[in-house]
């Protein structure tokens, strides 16, 4: 019945619906999972890695996070090919802002400006929505540390951990468990990194996975202002994947 | 039977109706509630938050409540990003309007220029109407304190006390009721703020909600002239809820 | 069997119609009334309010006749959010011409401007009608106190009395019947204002109704060269209505 | 079998035909009919105003006649919001031709600049064809008096003696037989005017019409140079009327 | 089967032919017949009169030959408003030649220009091929008198003797049987207008038809250079059909 | 099935292929056919004459061979409407460059611009593919003789002998047999020559053709540096296919 | 099912998916095979030659292998046409790099911008996909020796090894095993270029073709910095054919 109104962006169903937008969801609920948490301390971005390959390249920083700006980071969900002229687009935002102003731009700005730009694919004739979503991990002096995500519609929404992509369903109601249980207060990134990776591993097809299917990133305050950030090594990678199987095994002991 | 018209936004239908903006303002009837109330010393405006987790970063402002200019507010039931682009064109024409003129541009001027982009979207092909309806809350020194709401097909009216988004209608039974009920006189902000969380929780799914579903907000005439208006916290919210609880517990005792 | 030729604005059935004009005359048709005087001493413009409701603001200073010039007034049948286009339009191009040759722009040329607008959007693609008549009041010193009616279709015709909107046709046949009757003579305004009721209660739904549910607007020429123009306030309203009940009465008694 | 191409205005049919340009002529066909006549001093435009009440504005100047130059006088039939943006461009040629080269715009060229123009509205997408035909009766110092008919796909050809618009068929054998009869010289205007009404009457629905219903136009030669041309008073129509039904009685009592 | 691609002028069928281009030359043939003969002292363009009537205004020059320049004329088959666009076209492009380079445009440059013109109607969307073929007749000074024949593809081609328009297929048999009989040596124009009168008539419906229905152009070489053309004026044209009749019934005798 | 992909430009089938690209060569194979030779001293172009009437004006300089600058010539098969656009593009695109760089522009350059344009055709909606193939001959100092040929998808290749027009297929099976037989070399343009005039032989319809039917170019190095070119005169062709006729009978005799 | 959402760019099906983009990595599919290899000491790209004849002009310098900038090559599988247009770009772009910043343009961003402009072929209205895949072989100071893919859709990724083109799938599953099998190390260029013949081998139709159906490339570093590469020579491709035979002949008589 809904057939008629689901290949145009400019049109609503009757029951007030863009289908279009909600294929393009569509199309990132098939993607490799996000998970973003807001720890006590940073900032983590977790993502899975899809597809590897002995014959790829080695990842030279990293596929799945995307820095804009010094302040502010990305993950991606979804057409990486979209996501591109979307992270350009933000970088030459981001830069723009701070040329003009002389000052890092602020976080839900970026966001605000990405996502008005994301909107106007779902009003005109002519295109499709932008079929990927983000995870924003910011910083900036009003807010601090701050976690955004987006979608095709638009749409965007502050969180204190969430996750995007493939099972993200499973991996919120997870989260909703785990995250900050019985109220014992927001994890540190140390006990964060662990949540993440059980996170995404509630989300991922095939369990035992080699670190190279995780992407870990942490987003932390520097003392005397700013934020640092890095990708982890495989190594570090290694490590939390070891401890999180040690203790999934303690548990089943006990 | 009328399906063929209703696919675009440029074709009227036999009976000289426009599909496409019946089919917006069903999008917007499934949105959260909005209510709007002009009281003897300010305005009103009462919103649901329809989504909550406990995983969503705390509101830092407002969700629902939009500031334009100093003398200017609005709230928005609808696509939200759809809202945005609005908002910002609002905040623009304001901001020239101050600029040009010296002074505060006229809240029924502000709503027309907003109303008269909203119709363009319904008349050219390759657009689809926008998907919101707004409450715009604001002052002039000409009228004073005025209530508009303005729908997808770029109409707006002046209003006394009003509601849109999903249940509106059962919304706008009760207000006919019970505001300004037997001409008692309008009430005062102190009491309008009751009668609009009662009003909210008749279009409201469940009842006990928690102060977190809330958006109060309140604008009132400064001495010396001017508004002040400022969104309630959690804390001044609760208060009322329960005071509106404890007056139903009474009339049911009653 | 004609239904190929009715969802484009720019194609002719194969009986030489236009469709879409013919469905947007329709929105019109069900819109409020409008009937329009042409008197011994001036103009009357009187208007249906359709839709009335405790709470809305109280009306302003009109709600459906709008001043173009000092010398211009039209009110409107259809949708209004559409109407405002063109009214901005008609005030632009009339305030353009007082600029430009320091004299009020000549009734019919305002008319034949906005005329030639609504022709446009029914002869080119991606385009709609504009589903809105005017009746055009107004006085230039070349041909007097004037009135006019356009359609969606951009033609006008000037007339000594006129009924658009809603049960225009039995409006129409009552004014046939009642203006000018037994060429008495063209009534005054005083009672012609009578004879503007009591055409609107012909075409509204109910009767009995109150004035906050009539518009009612005179022009008339100033001693001395210009026009003065006012509508009526509440209480000026009641009386004609009073009045006229009176003497429906007394018909009925005779 | 032909009614895939009937929609299109740049698509012929199999047949080689123009199906909207066709449809466009039907319009025409149901419009108020027009006469055109040459004779041996002067022109004739007669055209039957086919709405009229009692409550229309009496008739300023002309309803159906439009002057075009001081040398130059159209007729409409069919849509006149189309017609009216023809004869503006109409009047903006000749002007500039006029402010160019201190001349009047000969007329067969101001009558190929408008139909250029009509053909393009036949030729492109996204465009209906104008919905009228006009009769132009203009004078130069070239070719003297001059009757030229053209139609909605930009044809145009010059005639002594024509008829467009409903049941022209009818009207064009009626002059076919009665104007230059038994080759007895080409009419003079007084005897024009009745031969114009005559065939008016024969197109018309009903008989025995007011002199409201008809608009005869006249253009002479002036002695001296240059052209005068009037359109008859609602007196001088009566009379020839009046005239054209004795000549009928005596014909039908002969 | 070949439907779906014959409302396109953008799209090949699977055969790989433009089915509007072909409906278009459908139109022309149709049209009123041209005749074209080169002759050993000049060239004619012979045309039938289509429409008849006595009410049409007498021909003032020519009714389907139309001067492009001095030494360049053509002939039109076809949509008359649509060979008006490409004539102006051709003037245009004439003129600016001499004006440019002091010397007339070669013939065939003229022919180029308008049928790329022709082309690009043919393969961009939104547009008709235009429903017209020509016989342009010309004189340079690098080859002499020239005969092109065009079509509404684009295409044109150099001839000695054609025929467009309605039948020009039994038009075309019957000149190459009987232009330049036997190797007997191109006609002279004398009897070339007699050979191309009898080729009108083979393509004519009716027989016997006055000289109205003729149209004869004769183009000759100028003692010192340059071109002489003229239209036969319905004398001469009387006469040659006399002497054509007076052949035939002479050749039906023997 | 493969129905919907077809008449869009714009449109990959779910195959991979663009069906509207095919089409356009479908028009190329029903065309008059074209083979090209490269020779140890020159290079030679042999095209078939499809249509020949003696109606037709004897042919000037060449029908299907068109000089592009000085050391470049095409021939063409397909819709010469569409060849003539990118041959007038080419020609421009050379003297250009001759004009900026001051010495002739690489064949290869050439040939590279006209095919990119031709892929736009193939690319952007509203659009068709040029229904044209061509042969390029050329020469420079970088590559010497060269032969390209290309297509309606704007590919293109090298060769030493290709075939394009009707029945191309056998026509290349001919010359993968005959030319440079038993490696025996690369013919010199005389013996060349007679093994162009076989192979179009080869591809036409009907034998024993007169020499109207072939047009015969060669290309020679001049001493000194640059290249001469010429079509052969009727009475060459006539030699040549004379002595063909010979060899065949010979051949036909041993 | 699917078939509603295939024949547009704009459009995602419901699961969204973007078929058009689908359909041309289809056309890649058909297309000559690819592989490229990062070796110890240099890249190769070796690419099935797909149509060759005896009539086809020797390849000049190669005809699947571009050179983009002077450390930057891709070869091409799929539309040579469309990627013409591509490699024109991708040479324009790093020019200006170039030129602007006095050093080579860095390779992932030669391969960024190439992949934004192919995503917008995806997202916007009236165009379709470029049907072609690139392998990027290049070098800079930042990261060495760079081996990219890309597919249609904008999508790109760096590889140690990899195939693309007609049974790109058969051909990666050799590399799998064959490419630093036993993580012997990466190969050297020798040993390279006979495992990419082994790999070409696998993917092709026929076997024991001879060296003209073979491109092999090798890029270098040089010592002293920059890089060099060259396309090996018929002789160099025959010694590398010949020495792959023997080495199966022995591991068959093994």
């Amino acid at each position: 019945m809904a057939r008629r109104y689901d290949s145009s962006t400019t049109t609503f169903s009757p029951e007030g619906r863009l289908h279009q937008v909600e294929y393009a969801i569509e199309a990132i609920n098939n993607a490799g999972t996000c998970v973003g948490l807001r720890c006590s301390d940073g900032l983590i971005l977790a993502s899975e890695r899809k597809v590897t390959s002995k014959l790829l390249a080695p990842v030279k920083t990293s596929e799945k996070t995307y820095k804009i700006s010094d302040e502010c980071v990305l993950s991606v969900a979804g057409l990486s090919s979209d996501a591109s002229i979307l992270i350009g687009q933000a970088r030459l935002e981001a830069q723009r802002y701070l040329y003009q102003y002389g000052e890092p731009m602020p976080v839900e700005q970026i966001v605000t400006q990405i996502c008005n730009y994301k909107q106007s694919y779902t009003q005109y004739g002519g295109l499709r929505p932008f079929g990927c979503a983000f995870l924003f991990a910011g910083y900036d002096t009003f807010h601090g540390m701050q976690l955004y995500q987006t979608d095709p519609s638009g749409n965007f929404s502050g969180w204190q951990a969430t996750v995007i992509g493939a099972n993200n369903s499973s991996g919120k109601s997870f989260l909703k468990n785990e995250y900050n249980k019985d109220d014992a207060g927001i994890p540190d990134v140390n006990s964060g990194l662990k949540l993440a990776v059980k996170c995404l591993n509630k989300t991922m097809d095939s369990s035992g996975n080699g670190p190279e299917k995780y992407e870990l990133f942490v987003m932390r305050e520097k003392e005397g202002g700013g934020v640092e950030h890095k990708t982890l090594t495989k190594e570090e990678v290694k490590e939390i994947i070891d401890k999180v199987e040690e203790e999934g095994k303690a548990a089943a002991d006990a």
